[in-house]
């Protein structure tokens, strides 16, 4: 085509650059638009791989790789300082950036983005949200000419294995938890994933390209899914749904309701049918109503094709940036009222079932149902009431009351109803 | 932005057509960008609106039209003829052409594609395939990194309206297409959809933006769902699937094999809970594996979202046209063997089964069940056989000679086994 052709650095070798480095050698069709010049990693010697071109400079030291100038900086070191940092030094100097980094941009996007359209450059991350699927630029292109009014999703391929597999097995989230690290489907530190902190950051970025509003990272508490034992899958099935860690925002007139954590799914749902560590996230519009998009949520070689796919998308895009897609502060508001499923492990003795009930009324809650499957130990008696949509509020102060009682033999759990 | 506004024109103010307009007027903040000039439409009189711009001209003679040399031409006369000739006008003065043409595109789609490259001109059909599903935009750009190797989807909202109501009430096809004409699901003639001609485009089309390869349009012969009956989701029942018309193409190395047409699925698939008009449509790649795409295949506003985005997509793209995005001529090959379930219904009397798999034996296909629910008169019969993955071509020998056969009440029905 007569371009010229553009120099591309990569910071980091882990797992997805690596698979990166592999689709771009491997593409021949790409080599007269991209040449791999820089492969940057702190224990460069140990990481050289033979199936890279000779021409490619390994190094350590990244005002090496800055010094060559390149035109795209790809960012999958996966921490957050160095590579602000990094991505800064890029965006000043008008080289495009790509990167998967959720934690960064979800604190940092809004400022990084303006430094991008000041600088004429490009800041891409459709790697950051749902692995492979192509849901950055599904909202942000393919859904344009719609108003996307929520999201919902499971971001977190993770906690959708833990779940799943639970779901499937019976068996316990410990259990789980210790094969899916020996898989490689959690890191021995699965914190950030079982605590939701991973799918916040996630919500944080499909929020800023669905509403142009960047959420307060802070005022979005997700609910782990820690809690959530063998037995509740029982009780779900019995009220047709299972359990899955869901990602929601929608935009209200006053602000956006969020909620991240585990919650009950009708098992007739696509999220019921997402198994393993996909990933699955639904828009609802205001003129196409829903979109799904299913895929591999995590893994080398599918983050490697948002990856790639960002960087061919460079050779299209002109650096139109419209001022719309600067995104402002948005502002969380309560949620809607919501049924909820309350599971209690108690003591059994007479007048629990009466206090538990009576503090749910008290604060406006209307019980649906109260049930108990056969079967255990009267020192360990799990049993579950549904209640009917209420304001989250009451329920908290409800369910407050109700720990401070004295025949708890675990704590409460408290999950949503997704309807 | 200081850009110049680009005029935009619309030919057709039918369904799709009327949402476009409704959307491009209601969203204030694409004003600065675009604005629609002339709505065209053969008896345009009665189509006037009172909530379009005044500005707005309404007229029936394209040449008006030409004469005010839009930026954009969006085609939406939903025929053939004259809006190949439009679009090629268009394209031939380098006016960026938006379009949900799909007969017209799976036939002409190089030579337009062509000519769109040579006189530097957009040419986008986002509206095309899916309704509302960013599905050409999701292939081309979204998994633009990733090797796709296969494309299997339900394409088409009518047939999937047909089978999935015809699954859950056990009601006749004729029953339900009636009602689908009722409620606006099916053309008062719906042969492009149930006989499969409407979906072969959609696959031509995906098949295109998928391996740049144009498939021969005469050679995929589509299999019509009129042959089957209520009798056929029992059986599938009773095998753990149900029937979905299904889209598919992949890529061998000496072609492209296809499919289009009634088929069993599990149960337990994306494809088994897609339900009503709604599209759903599996990619797999080489690096991303699967990725689904589901959401309203049809509908005014669905479609309209589909046609907008593409225009807000002109903001963003340059005039690059890679070389490998015009197709070249596709071949189709056979398609690897498959398991089938072939239906039959009988004037009864002994020796038929023997006869029917003695046939089948013969053509070297291995019979892997023969059933029959209870129930039924003895000169209307019904049973089922599977046969394990075979050659489609010793099958096709197998059931014409089966045919031939003189205990026939019915024609008998072949559906592949998907798995």
């Amino acid at each position: 085509m007569g371009e010229r052709i553009r120099s591309v650095v990569l910071l980091g070798f882990g797992t997805v650059g690596s698979c990166v480095a592999r689709i771009l050698t491997e593409r021949s069709d790409l080599s007269e638009y991209f040449r791999l010049t820089h492969i940057f990693n702190r224990n460069f010697e140990g990481k050289r791989v033979d199936w890279a071109s000779k021409s490619i400079v390994w190094t350590g030291k990244i005002d090496a790789v800055f010094a060559s100038k390149p035109d795209v900086v790809i960012e999958l070191v996966g921490e957050v300082n160095s590579a602000g940092t990094w991505i800064r030094r890029a965006l000043l100097l008008g080289i495009d950036v790509i990167t998967a980094n959720k934690a960064l941009l979800a604190s940092k996007a809004p400022e990084l983005l303006c430094l991008a359209a000041k600088h004429n450059a490009q800041l891409s991350f459709e790697a950051a949200v749902g692995g492979g699927i192509p849901i950055i630029r599904g909202i942000r292109e393919g859904l344009a000419g719609d108003t996307i009014i929520g999201v919902v999703g499971i971001l977190n391929g993770t906690c959708n294995y833990v779940l799943s597999r639970m779901a499937a097995t019976g068996e316990s989230m410990d259990l789980v938890l210790n094969e899916a690290k020996k898989l490689g489907f959690a890191e021995s530190d699965p914190t950030a994933d079982v605590d939701g902190h991973d799918a916040v950051a996630k919500l944080v970025l499909l929020a800023g390209v669905s509403f142009n509003h960047h959420l307060p990272l802070a005022h979005i508490v997700p609910r782990s899914i820690r809690g959530v034992a063998d037995i509740d899958f029982k009780y779900a099935q019995e009220l047709g749904h299972t359990i899955r860690q869901l990602s929601w925002v929608q935009r209200q007139e006053d602000g956006f309701c969020t909620f991240v954590g585990p919650a009950l799914v009708p098992l007739t749902s696509a999220f019921a049918s997402n198994d393993g560590a996909n990933n699955l996230i639904t828009t609802i519009g205001t003129h196409g109503g829903r979109n799904n998009f299913q895929g591999a949520g995590a893994g080398g070689y599918p983050t490697a094709v948002a990856v790639v796919s960002d960087l061919i998308a460079l050779l299209g895009n002109s650096q139109h940036v419209p001022e719309e897609a600067l995104w402002n502060p948005g502002h969380i508001t309560p949620s809607p009222p919501r049924k909820h499923y309350l599971r209690f492990v108690v003591k059994d003795r007479p007048g629990i079932v009466a206090a538990i009930t009576s503090a749910l009324s008290a604060e406006g809650t209307n019980i649906n149902a109260v049930f108990q499957l056969p079967g255990y130990p009267k020192d360990q008696l799990p049993f579950v009431v549904t209640v009917e949509a209420c304001e989250e509020s009451a329920l908290k102060r409800a369910v407050e009351e109700i720990g401070t009682m004295d025949f708890h033999a675990k704590t409460p759990l408290v999950l949503p109803i997704w309807s």
